[in-house]
């Protein structure tokens, strides 16, 4: 599988586009919308056909750029269950499997940051959207999030893949692009290096972060596959 | 190879580790002064011997990290020959080899935004440094640029290398992280699908950008290997 990550600077959020070389069947997993342009001609540069619109979550930091994606080619918007969103084509649950061509993604059901959370999984990496960061990890204060479920998502469903697993975050702040389950695991400062339930909760509710400027836009509008 | 993209937001500049897994022997080309800090923590948590601190050229827009990197490892700092840089450890010309353990760093000599590029190439990507940037190319208007010699550096030098080779430049301010030679011979606009020398040296000198911000204190600095 060939995967080509992008960057919104504003957001800080990395869209990745992900195709299957032989039939050039392509997903795309967060996109932003003010990157709509952008993405719609590289896809057609490379001549992908673009067949799913995938996100990790709702967002509350920017705006999905899946429904204006879909206008432009014939692809698929697919979120988790929990979002009940009524634009989605599908609604992802854990274990399924979406194919690009021969080559496989799968959906691991990953909640903490939010309850739609979702790991996208191929051969050689996984993409983690806000449930682990690089060097960090989602915030878990607001849309349902919960500190107990993303320690659990993130010790047994994502630190049980083999160290050399990619890691791609859905965002970064911190100049990293990219990172490993091994080094996540132990150089993680919140969860790494066997720190246990109960300090991660800890951490993660002492956290005293400000409110989203976009949540009140994001979600509803997310909920809309990014449109009004 | 092992290749790790980092990025300093402040000047948008990716900075790239290399290592050899087998031996952890590595190179950091481009490094940034403030991101110091981060790059010996990661260095470290990686577990790699950083023995080579490559620069693409003499930069303009942001001062190298590599004088203070180089007091924290065993490492030596290489730049091209035409810099006279006093401060290096190494000066390049076109067709050395870097050992990495039993990996090789290829220079290639690509002048044209300053008369001290350098690409360095390894088996499955060149890192283009301001020669070739993603669906763009850098400035060819200081420090000795050149813009034909940067159309023959880039149409001699870097395309006739497989379309399928990862290109990773040194900066980019569009969102793009990677790209491969075959995508920019086709499409980027100022040089791809055929554009003659003629047309480039004009799009290159019609360009009117400011002068950079950093330029006065920069060069100085980095002919100094980044230290005062």
């Amino acid at each position: 599988m060939k995967v080509r990550q992008l960057f919104d600077p504003e957001s800080s959020t990395y869209s990745y586009l992900l195709w299957n070389e032989k039939d050039k069947e392509a997903a795309l997993i967060d996109s932003v919308k003010e990157q709509v342009e952008k993405d719609t001609i590289l896809i057609n540069e490379l001549g992908l056909k673009l067949k799913y619109l995938l996100e990790t979550h709702i967002h509350a930091d920017h705006i999905t750029g899946a429904g204006d994606l879909r206008k432009h080619f014939d692809a698929k918007v697919l979120v988790h269950k929990n979002s009940d969103s009524k634009c989605a084509d599908q609604l992802l649950n854990n274990g399924d499997v979406i194919h690009l061509g021969s080559e496989n993604i799968k959906v691991l059901y990953t909640p903490g940051h939010t309850n739609t959370d979702i790991s996208y999984v191929i051969d050689s990496a996984v993409f983690t959207g806000d449930t682990l960061l690089i060097r960090g990890s989602g915030r878990t204060d607001f849309q349902s999030g919960n500190a107990g479920d993303a320690y659990d998502s993130i010790t047994q469903k994502l630190f049980i893949l083999s160290d050399s697993t990619l890691v791609y975050p859905g965002h970064d702040y911190n100049g990293f692009t990219v990172s490993t389950i091994g080094e996540e695991k132990q150089y993680n400062p919140r969860i790494g290096n066997g720190k246990t339930r109960k300090e991660y909760i800890e951490i993660m509710e002492n956290m005293d972060l400000p409110r989203p400027k976009m949540i009140e836009q994001a979600v509803p509008k997310n909920l809309q596959c990014g449109l009004s």
